[in-house]
């Protein structure tokens, strides 16, 4: 069973600030909502000694990782060639990729686009018809593009794939209270449900609300004990509301 | 002077989705227009021993480190305790900060504040009228807050810290062209000119262009005839623009 996952940022664009990142997030969100904890994430550089390294510690830690980005046919789309490396297979050439690119190109079809088709032995193509491409499973590691929208489209596919027993509950409580007047109850409550995450965060320039607290957990009943005990600890005038 | 920087994002709601980092693309930016290489990025949960750890994985190949996110008053801020273990000194009170907090807080300060007095030993502080929390150095490690803004307001200190001569500069083109068209020409120009970092990053749903193709190095010059280089490579009537 899937219980900790990792997630591999791949791409020079984010270690320079061309490009935002919207992969983690989309990701963290997914893994949350399968009961599946996200313990750690990396970015690194288009350079393939350096992800093969991250592969290397991350699969030792986690049960699956996922990697965005590098994934296309130009000079800096090293991910296929490093995971080639990561797991020891020499790359071969995609028949079922190779179709795909026939499909679609035509008569255009040349070196440029074959490039895609190579993957590591035994690599598994996960592929369906909402997929804008296959996401690529070397072992323990899924690969999926950097675009965004590729990602959500091909995410489906891989959460069928990874989906356990578990899932996560939370809630949320919205309070007119700084964290200075809270963080004695925080630590009061966090200490009596250790199985309940809580996560307290400030908000700024925003009149509605001043921090925001949150409780998850794998049981529904201890989240919200975990709430209410905190609720009878603070002052109930600073309550805004409870998501 | 400070030439490779690496950042740990500290915090468990980056990690199940609950905040869209923005810190990330802030520094890379920052540091890119600086001169200075990011690197690596590293997303860490709200736990001591994983963040020490990080720290010193990434001082040994890092000139600075900068984390952000785990400084304020409650259960789940651990940055302080963090730095404490990684650097191996004791925390103690700052007075400095101690003055700060008691002219913020006025008669209500109480113990929940005087939390975030804890430094550890022989810490330097960063602070200045812009600043809306004093950045905390300890060794090669620069602790930012988490909320954005504050990361902003606190940035020209440590900028003016680390400032050196070099800068990079840039340029992109822009092409109605997808990235198959252009595979051939990137390979041999960025073969070509080796001193020249060269990405290509293609565009869903925007009508305007497919592909951006950047050109990034120390000298005005050789990134010019990088981008003249790629130019007489593909075909000029799928250029949109040039920045």
């Amino acid at each position: 069973m899937v219980q900790r996952a990792s997630v591999l940022l791949i791409g020079n664009e984010l270690l320079t600030g061309k490009i935002q990142d919207e992969n983690l997030a989309f990701l963290a969100k997914e893994l949350f909502a399968l009961g599946i904890t996200l313990d750690r994430a990396r970015v690194v550089r288009d350079h393939v000694p350096s992800i093969a390294a991250d592969l290397r510690e991350l699969t030792t830690e986690s049960d699956v990782v996922f990697t965005t980005g590098g994934v296309g046919p130009t000079h800096d789309d090293v991910t296929i060639e490093a995971l080639s490396v990561f797991a020891n297979r020499p790359l071969v050439r995609s028949s079922a990729i190779e179709e795909l690119l026939a499909r679609y190109f035509g008569a255009e079809l040349g070196e440029a686009h074959l490039r895609l088709a190579r993957i590591p032995e035994g690599a598994e193509l996960l592929n369906g018809p909402e997929a804008a491409w296959p996401v690529l499973r070397v072992d323990r590691v899924y690969a999926f593009p950097g675009v965004p929208a590729a990602v959500r489209r091909s995410w489906p596919l891989v959460r069928e794939r990874i989906r356990g027993e578990r899932s996560f509950v939370g809630a949320a409580i919205f309070l007119s209270l700084d964290e200075f007047a809270i963080a004695k109850a925080l630590d009061e409550v966090s200490g009596a449900f250790p199985a309940v995450a809580i996560g307290s965060y400030p908000r700024w320039g925003d009149p509605s609300y001043r921090t925001k607290v949150t409780f998850d957990g794998a049981e529904r009943a201890e989240v919200d004990r975990a709430l209410e005990a905190f609720r009878e600890r603070i002052d109930p005038a600073g309550v805004v509301r409870v998501e």
